[in-house]
């Protein structure tokens, strides 16, 4: 079962990924606090499964140090992007996953340091790495690159841009691309490059699967906003209709966007079917995000 | 005179930063408008003068590309603070250099993503770098350790901390040696990265001479606080008192302050001086530091 495959990697990264957040300071211990407390907050750890798997795909052996140190950079990414995503200036969000938001708990100067923090650790984090400098380096760059101007930091601004005024379909999708799809698809890459891949090829299919799986992702987490069990989704059901946010609902019918999310989703295995056995666990992973209810 | 050739490298640094900054989006023009409204607003560019200088001192070429890089990197994580800094939930400053703050100008939650951006983009700057792939490593780690959480975060939170109750003389201390201390210290470092420096006693003396000129800044900046001309200094004068804040006059005269400024300024210089001709800007930097009124 691919849930019970995702378990046992979301505990490797997790241990791994908190035993480099192990640290405090007796002078202010709150940052780490406040760090920890939402790196620890669940998650399903898409991202670094991502990570892990193409790192396989593409030879390295499984949980390899690179992949690792890179899933976990790109978790504090992650996470730096969901403490300031609930800031009160921006969705202003009580809870993330059936918990009290990072600033609901240490206040908003303390989640918007323990995201800035967040956001520098994760260089430091590739910096630290095992990998060879210029791996270490390209890892730098494909990071900064999909959470930046031109990636989530740039669908960050499209979707506030979607609160004043009504996107259109071309702006809608471009803001989705940047604001979930970028660091979909910087995991995928991510692992090709912890695992030293030099083959344009396995990096342009590596790209198709991880770009498609993020647009069918939220076209699901758009999905499942309308028609979630509260208690199970763990964040609040119709919040985006409420906030007047555009959505792939506010261009088709529920019908029709989870046609397209199924269709996507078999667009991104056609992409990686290719590479066999290695290529399982992620075939089952599309499939797993399109069904799933959380 | 000092000045003059501050200037001289001032506006290098400003070309090639603003370089590398010209950058847009059609879709959402803001963000980009937002880092660059924060970023040309002036600025002393002391950190990236002592980048260049102190990558002149380990022997680079005048305004060497690696040298420019990594200050442009410098320079983006400190607009970044200041932009995160002058936040309501922070300091909840109008005024930065005499001109309504970021927030003031695009909203919060674009002040929050456009201090996210350069953040992250800091990283990219140096992966973008002409230095060889195991000196950007080591700049990337050097970067996000002395701007993260035992860096400039850290001293960030306890700046918060000081707000909440009285900082005693050694909290105090740790404070200023990580908020303001550690990127002066980052800038020294990063200079001497950038010229490929290997010799540890060079980076151990660059380290005595950054740590000093940089706890004499705060001090000047806290003397300065309460005695400086408003429209000079470009912020309110008199705001740490009114903010309760604790500065170094809340452990001594000013008179003893300034006399402490003066002290380190000439421990700075010592450090250094042994470098000769490829020193002396760095020594006329320390006193120009210390008499400054801006």
């Amino acid at each position: 079962m691919i849930t019970d495959i995702m378990k046992t990697y979301n505990e490797k990264v997790n241990a791994f990924l908190y035993g480099i957040l192990d640290m405090t300071d007796k002078d202010y211990p709150v940052i780490f606090e406040a760090v920890n407390y939402s790196v620890k907050n669940g998650g399903k750890r898409i991202r670094p499964f991502l990570v892990l798997k193409f790192s396989e795909l593409a030879g390295a052996a499984p949980f390899s140090k690179e992949a690792l140190y890179f899933a976990s950079a790109l978790e504090c990414i992650h996470t730096y992007s969901l403490i300031h995503d609930d800031l009160p200036c921006m969705d202003d969000d009580d809870l993330r996953r059936g918990k009290p938001t990072n600033h609901k708990v240490f206040g908003e100067a303390n989640a918007t340091l323990a995201g800035d923090a967040l956001n520098t650790y994760a260089f430091e984090v590739i910096a630290d790495s095992s990998a060879a400098p210029e791996l270490k380096v390209k890892a730098v760059k494909t990071l900064s690159l999909c959470a930046g101007m031109y990636g989530m930091v740039g669908g960050q601004v499209m979707d506030l841009i979607g609160e004043e005024r009504k996107l259109d379909k071309r702006e809608y999708e471009k803001m989705n691309e940047l604001k979930t799809g970028a660091l979909i698809r910087c995991a995928a890459k991510l692992g090709l490059i912890a695992a030293g891949c030099e083959d344009e090829e396995t990096y342009e299919s590596a790209d198709i699967y991880a770009s498609c799986i993020g647009r069918a992702f939220q076209i699901r987490d758009d999905i499942l906003d309308v028609t979630a069990d509260e208690a199970v989704f763990g964040k609040p059901v119709g919040s985006d209709a409420e906030n007047g946010k555009t959505t792939v609902l506010s261009f088709m019918s529920l019908e029709k966007a989870q046609k397209l999310a199924e269709e996507l989703t078999e667009k991104a295995k056609d992409a990686i079917r290719k590479y066999g056995e290695k290529s399982k666990d992620l075939l089952d992973l599309a499939d797993f995000l399109l069904n799933r209810n959380i």
